[in-house]
């Protein structure tokens, strides 16, 4: 890790440990730089950084501030970004219905960039939080990508298996959110009536190089789901 | 406007007219430096701006790449990202059913971070796409920060008007998604039956300077409305 990205994971430990609220001061530049004994185009790339994630806001002629929404409960909608009460920080299980190879939908394929005569792992879970079901889960793995998977790994987090035990960069990802109504079938996963509402989200995740590797489709209990997005300044 | 983020929008304009792909490999640093006869850090500063919008994506080794969603028809649920398929392409019109300074709720004065004793503009509007029901809003403007509105204004954009009219800074917002049923008089808004899906946005819009200035509550007619988000790598 590069000393500005350990520095501002320093500074939001600090906050997170102080409890500081949205709009609390940062001390001011120079006391950073004597504090972490850094440059000031690493503190400034170390801010700049936490900007980004959503954790501080910057206002020239002013200083550095904290930004921390005040709402509990919700799950970030973005995994990257900071003090996300992500799934991480629920107690988050999975019932896992289907692991297997196969070959795409032409659905699938599409958002793949990929042949439909290409192998996919095809994973279907349920996924439970503090034991209500969340959400139903339905995604191909490009299997050229994602090489191995089994039952084990996809019992618990696979892209914690991605990262770690494959040793791959995940990059940037396109969600697309639509509400609708709840099919008999998924009603059933999810222990709700049919025709009641639901939330999909579908997300093609891609390698930092741009290839996609995931296409996700997640139906969500709506009953246990409240989501934030942070949305940055445009002059960011 | 500084010149880097002048020459990000050329960038991003000759990606539209040119209707690249996401994948499309764009010119090298050298050529975008004499193409637009800036120094490669004002190059890379433009780059890194559209990295940040969800225009381009950077490989280390490969080179600059075309970032764009396939799906058309979509949303964006943040209004900072790039390419957006945002309101103003579609035909959004809008019917006011309130407005009127007044006190503000309990919830919007504390999203506000006001008293309940301070003026709020209400703005009550249903908006309509292309002549169907898009969404039912309820805005509290601080009216200390939004000094004045009146109906022509509110029929229109009010964040145009903000921006130029008041000339604000804009700055980040926290937004709260939520599914639900709708109730009887949300349904009468949208033309749809008590019982079905919504999506409920809440936002805080902040200024610059990180005071909120604008509580809204944007409850969706989930017929009319898909979104999408661009999610960028944690290695930005």
């Amino acid at each position: 890790m590069l000393k500005y990205q350990q520095i501002a994971n320093e500074i939001e430990k600090y906050i997170e440990d102080n409890k500081l609220q949205q709009g609390d001061k940062l001390p001011v530049l120079e006391t950073l730089m004597s504090q972490f004994e850094a440059s000031k185009s690493t503190i400034i790339k170390a801010l700049d950084l936490l900007e980004r994630k959503g954790v501080v806001f910057q206002v020239r002629g002013s200083g550095i501030f904290v930004r921390r929404h005040k709402r509990k409960g919700y799950i970030s909608l973005l995994s990257n970004q900071g003090f996300k009460e992500n799934l991480e920080d629920f107690h988050v299980t999975s019932e896992v219905i289907e692991l297997e190879v196969r070959k795409p939908t032409e659905e699938a394929a599409a958002n793949l960039n990929i042949g439909r005569d290409e192998d996919v792992y095809y994973v279907k879970r349920v996924r439970y939080i503090n034991g209500q079901t969340l959400c139903l889960e339905e995604s191909f793995y490009n299997k050229s990508i994602i090489t191995y998977l089994n039952s084990e790994i996809v019992s618990e987090s696979i892209f914690d298996y991605i990262k770690e035990g494959l040793g791959l960069k995940v990059g940037f990802s396109d969600m697309y959110l639509q509400v609708d109504k709840l099919s008999e079938e998924e009603a059933g996963y999810l222990g709700l009536k049919a025709g009641s509402p639901k939330l999909c989200v579908e997300t093609i995740f891609h390698l930092t190089n741009g290839q996609p590797f995931d296409f996700s489709k997640v139906t969500y209990n709506y009953e246990q789901s409240q989501f934030f997005v942070q949305a940055n300044s445009s002059f960011l």
